[in-house]
């Protein structure tokens, strides 16, 4: 194993470097907070830059391996002094470690340079918990990617990174996009701007869901935009029992991600 | 308009029975609070036995309305002050209006006592949001029952009762359950108990979902328990793209509940 340069002062670079990427600052890098969580992400080859640790955790059973693979990835693992941690921590007390961690975001261009693109599309979602849980769904569905536009939540809030369970780590995700420069892109890519709507369209199922294919999910409260409605190429319901208005837009993301991956066979 | 008759003290039993009701105590009620929540059970034609409200609040152009139309259904609307409103609230600072609603929990054989039951069961959901929005997404799919079994969050806590969006003034539920016993009923009612997994069992989709049909949805973390694994007569699973380990319990449960609704024409 190899040394442990230690952090010992907030006023260090590193600890700075984190605050911001913790405070969404950063648009390259997250905050990883949490052994579990660590966990996740090393299981899922995230990229992590910097780790800070405790010295007593890091010589525990658990977290030690973790340090020592990460440490063969390249990551620069650090013992941080308690009031280190504490300050680059989501909450007052820290839990012993933080990583600073690459975002997947992509440029959203790269999103549709492939020929079946299944994208999902956050269009105005502002709870992060909806977002995440979307995220995940969309991931095991086998979407090739996520885009949030400037109107969502961010992907990389600290409630959305914890609904997403670790998919956040394995979707390539375009973040803060305008909607007119995705749409332009996908009809240059020819796949349909599908809408989820509660009242128009076509009965989900009925519907030919299959990629290319980018379905946009809208607003909690007031479904999608005048913006995006003017844009879809389509739209699809979900038909509801007799006195339901709506469904939680994560469950009706769930039905429709997994219609598509349904019809085309996409998971097996 | 009748009168109110004020609350004024604390000590008022009125207040007690709402605590208790507030702190689950009350088999029989739940306490529905906020003018949002309170619009959304009077549209639901809930019934609520007593209304605390603070006269401010009785007098606007918004809560008026619903109070009289409380009032002609047999509601006793009283005018409460601040510190009886504080005290039945769930928060610190109350939201000037409370409602002692019923409860619309029924005896568990009554929800197998139907030709087709259509029954969701949370066997060990711990969130209280997963588990309201399940019971959204259940009554949204024509779901014609619900059971929390004793090991899950309560449907009327409050964040479950959130979650919910007013489905649980719809949904007949049956909470606390002991396993064995729904168990056995369903077995009587020929209602196949059918559970949902992770790794074992049938493709849903390739899997007859029509009712009569008690899908069982376990823990967020470990799944199904070893008695409902043994007893149940088939496993259902979501085929999920490589390397993802499993979904949200409520998107998995909305992608089964819709997909019954889907294969029976339940809902159009």
């Amino acid at each position: 194993m190899r040394e442990f340069p230690p952090v010992t002062s907030r006023r260090n670079p590193i600890v700075q470097q984190f605050r911001r990427a913790r405070d969404g600052a950063d648009p390259a890098h997250f905050v990883v907070e949490g052994v579990r969580f660590i966990e996740e992400a090393a299981a899922a080859r995230a990229e992590m830059d910097v780790v800070l640790v405790s010295e007593e955790l890091a010589n525990s059973d658990r977290v030690k391996p973790i340090i020592e693979k990460l440490q063969q990835l390249g990551t620069d693992v650090r013992h941080a002094a308690e009031p280190v941690l504490d300050a680059v921590s989501f909450t007052e007390t820290s839990q012993g470690i933080s990583a600073l961690a690459r975002r997947t975001s992509v440029e959203l261009k790269t999103l549709f340079n492939i020929s079946n693109p299944f994208i999902i599309v956050a269009a105005g979602i502002s709870d992060p918990g909806n977002l995440g849980t979307l995220l995940r769904t969309a991931n095991a569905a086998g979407a090739t990617g996520f885009i949030a536009l400037k109107d969502s939540v961010s992907p990389w809030n600290d409630k959305a990174l914890r609904a997403s369970a670790g998919s956040i780590f394995h979707i390539p995700i375009a973040a803060n996009v305008k909607f007119t420069d995705m749409a332009a892109l996908a009809r240059q890519s020819r796949a349909r701007l599908v809408a989820t709507s509660a009242v128009r369209g076509e009965v989900y199922y009925q519907f030919n869901m299959k990629p290319p294919i980018v379905l946009i999910l809208g607003n909690e409260g007031f479904g999608i935009s005048e913006e995006v409605r003017l844009a879809s190429n389509a739209f699809v319901k979900i038909p509801l029992a007799q006195g339901v208005e709506s469904l939680n837009v994560a469950a009706a993301g769930a039905i429709l991600c997994f219609e598509t991956a349904r019809q085309s066979g996409i998971v097996k």
